[in-house]
């Protein structure tokens, strides 16, 4: 089942209610109120009961949001719930960093593979995968994988994209500076960290 | 001056404008219609027009927005056109990839100084900087750094923005998938890149 008409923008916080969720759950909390939610993930409250129109209705007057049912909801509709297979290109910093990160399993998420051009690191473990060599990277569908993440250098980017999609991938996690053409069958996401620095100062006072 | 009518979703996408104002002004373009921009960054032409709206007047009928101005004008509202200087804590996998990152300098960024607790690190100079062991971390202020970046391990994640708040920070990039607590005048913003992943298959094809 999918959920058509959730706009981008919902789209793009539901991870974050989900995360709320999650982390309000494991403190033994059963269920929570848009207010509480709100100061918690710094969201507006009409925010989150917008978002949460689109969806369903969880809400208990004088009660709030059941936990249980937001966390399973919403993995349901990121199409969470059945476990994500991602392979990772380039394990350099970043990549290693990427292998390291304790926060994918939270989503159900797993870096089931990796690869590199660079022959001292192809054949080493790193992170629970052997990283293999770029150049045999192909029939990933085969193996369960459907989710790309590039961490290799600005120049290579679109050749690594041009291999993923060849390879069967149909969703990117671009972490490079430089804009990437797929096939419009295929979802791109990229990631700026200095983008998301930008925004920083807006928000500074000004003393 | 400050522009405080824009919504934070506008916001979130003036440093992606810059970025691709930027890439066409390099590519030695001198305009482009909303059309055009929205075609390269993914964004809806009506999003933009009314994202721009906030901010003032560039368009020219049937010749589109003047890139040079678009580029000032956002620089100015996002306060990118002073040049802002960061300090960097945690110099792991991510920390590194951070300090090579080539990114920053395209909004004006700088990495001026970066800490770790660990003695084997310190001292060490990756990426420019010299670094410096984080029990020393005072007085960012009077060295102009006004940004923290984070990235060490959740569990010394809340003690680190402790830290930099105190040593005058007013804005933190927190790469922790831990929630935080500083003064309201301290903006924060959390990148949890397995967020950003799990968008990924709510627009994949379901084949």
């Amino acid at each position: 089942m999918r959920y058509h008409k959730i706009p981008d923008e919902t789209v793009r916080r539901l991870p974050v209610y989900l995360r709320g969720a999650m982390h309000l759950s494991q403190q033994g909390l059963e269920s929570i109120s848009s207010r509480h939610l709100a100061d918690l993930l710094g969201v507006k409250p009409w925010q989150i009961r917008k978002d949460f129109s689109y969806f369903g209705d969880f809400g208990t007057p004088g009660v709030g949001y059941h936990l249980e049912s937001l966390i399973k909801q919403i993995n349901k509709i990121l199409r969470l719930d059945a476990g994500q297979k991602a392979v990772l290109v380039g394990v350099g910093n970043l990549g290693s960093a990427l292998l390291a990160f304790p926060g994918f399993g939270m989503y159900g998420f797993e870096i089931a593979a990796a690869f590199d051009v660079d022959k001292r690191k192809i054949g080493r473990r790193r992170g629970g995968v052997v990283i293999g060599d770029i150049a045999k990277l192909r029939n990933l569908r085969r193996r369960g994988i459907c989710l790309g993440i590039i961490a290799v250098p600005e120049d290579t980017t679109q050749e690594v994209a041009d291999t993923l999609v060849d390879a069967g991938i149909k969703g990117i996690l671009n972490f490079s500076p430089r804009y990437i053409t797929v096939p419009k069958r295929v979802k791109v996401i990229t990631i700026d960290i200095a983008m998301d620095l930008a925004r920083l100062p807006y928000y500074m006072p000004l003393s």
